[in-house]
């Protein structure tokens, strides 16, 4: 089963909101269908929404009928666009698939798009595998990894980004054990961080988020991988809400903090985390989980779906084009750098 | 309604399970009740548990029928103090009231004990009383205070320790807004602590666990306050899962994290945090939510329902006695000689 499939002019999503009780595949035929569950975080994971958002403009240039062609696709890059604010790699994405149907007829333009979503779905496959062959290794032999939020197969097109390493490595035998934060309100660390690993017969164990500092103390942890949604130009990384908390507990239990993500992830037109949009969802998400209260219906809440982690938490930046140590600005220049050449 | 009532020969508990949804209250009659509500946590926070506890103690005289009685209590005296293992109060006030027993014949321990019981009970509510005015008299005009857990009235005899404060600075104008940890896996803050604010409208922000650090860092924290299970001589706290985090958390962003107690919290036999003894709870409360699943129904996980926070981290604690801040060992010590005069 693959959690994004194109088939018979239809992208089809494993609805992740319902994992693990349930696996739910739906058909996809509009661009409203693929926005709405971009927002709902039916699929989530900054490269797997850009791979979605693809789709969806190859859904758009199918579903064309009259008018202005390029009109009617920018009005459907913008629906797209609009669902969350903070995953760089969506926009990534459209502009990609933009530069195509700019310059295509409203007749070649479905063909020419589709090759184009194939072209990045399987792109960023490769590049999880690259990265985590980068990432893994870094791992110290019998690695007990900290993780949080699911940077797995489930949020790429593919293996994964932390969760790559974490294959990869334990492929090699130097995982011992991957501690997952549940990572709330959503709970993507025990629903599919936990349910992947499972899968995969590699050893993790369910902690609620606010027992990674016990266990640090305790010296359970060598490590922390998570992934990113936008890595501004120097390496200040937005991830899950959290992920900043746990950059920091990190530091003063002097374990080093990774940051893993390909280069989509990165927006060099920004300079540092301060100017990342930070995405504000629902109350409803803190106040209850699936449906079920757990607190007063009225209280008020806060419920940013993101967090910064300035860079100088960061012990590395791992990607597709190797690892980024020391000065972050000047390296992440040089990958961009090496990748256009 | 009270959450703790002695009438009719019964110890009538609300059960906090079920808040804020479901307002039920059980009369207890047996021992056994007593333990079984101490353990499942319909009755729990440290000072409440030893109340309930002592409660269990008159309920055990007043069912005495025959055999050795100073057994037959001490059986009972066991029974409950293996509810569980964190908590000081719950031994304190189990030896408070076999100092009664011990001395008393079994037609006139009942009476006996339960005015011992009353005592405790009454004695509880009015060092709250007193550390409330001590710690309100820390807070700053505009305070907008973090806290974990539930440290509030229904944790104690009545009015509360962390919340205790916070209702005493908000009556006193002091206090702009709480912002309340959910605090899993069982979110006693969720659902207890925004329950009591509310109900009491004090301004009120309810937050998931890993979100603390994102509003230090925006600066939305002046100081944090919370409870204690267990304090050991040289003020090394053992409090719910997740504070010691907030202290690091707190520590890094410069917010002075305070914690308050009862002194009968304290447990002087101890030198160090190191050997309090953490209860691990039932996984289950880890996999699920509200009892929803909420991971892969196989998933190992840790659920140590408290960590210990070091002294260094906390800048003072309060105390019905007072402040204690510097020489933690001496102050507590100090403490201890007044209230023995």
């Amino acid at each position: 089963m693959k959690h994004i499939e194109w088939k018979d002019h239809k992208l089809y999503l494993l609805d992740q909101r319902l994992l693990p009780e349930q696996t739910v595949i739906c058909a996809n035929e509009s661009v409203e269908d693929v926005c709405d569950k971009i927002r709902t975080l039916a699929v989530r994971g900054a490269p797997a929404i850009s791979i979605a958002a693809a789709y969806g403009m190859v859904i758009a240039a199918e579903r064309y009928r009259f008018g202005d062609f390029r009109e009617y696709m920018e009005e459907n890059h913008r629906l797209l666009a609009a669902t969350r604010p903070t995953a760089v790699n969506l926009f990534w994405a459209l502009d990609e698939m933009k530069q195509v149907w700019q310059k295509a007829s409203p007749a070649e333009a479905p063909a020419l798009l589709l090759a184009k979503a194939k072209e990045i779905e399987e792109d960023d496959v490769r590049r999880c595998l690259r990265l985590s062959e980068n990432g893994a290794a870094l791992l110290p032999e019998g690695a007990r990894i900290l993780t949080h939020c699911n940077a797995g197969a489930l949020a790429t097109g593919g293996y994964g980004t932390a969760l790559g390493i974490v294959r990869k490595g334990y492929e090699r035998g130097k995982v011992a054990m991957v501690y997952a934060d549940e990572t709330r309100p959503l709970l993507q660390g025990a629903r599919l961080t936990a349910y992947e690993l499972r899968a995969d017969h590699i050893p993790v164990t369910l902690i609620t988020d606010n027992m990674a500092a016990h266990l640090m103390k305790q010296d359970k942890i060598d490590l922390v991988i998570t992934g990113a949604d936008r890595i501004a130009a120097n390496g200040d990384a937005a991830n899950k809400i959290g992920t900043y908390g746990v950059a920091v507990l990190a530091a003063y239990h002097h374990i080093p903090f990774y940051v893993t993500a390909p280069l989509s992830t990165f927006d060099l037109t920004i300079q540092s985390g301060s100017d990342i949009i930070i995405e504000e969802r629902d109350g409803e998400e803190v106040r209850s989980f699936q449906g079920v209260a757990s607190a007063p219906r009225d209280v008020p809440v806060e419920n940013p779906a993101f967090d910064v982690t300035p860079h100088e938490l960061i012990k590395a930046l791992i990607t597709e084009e190797g690892v980024i140590e020391g000065d972050f600005e000047e390296g992440i220049r040089r990958q961009f750098a090496r990748k256009a050449r």
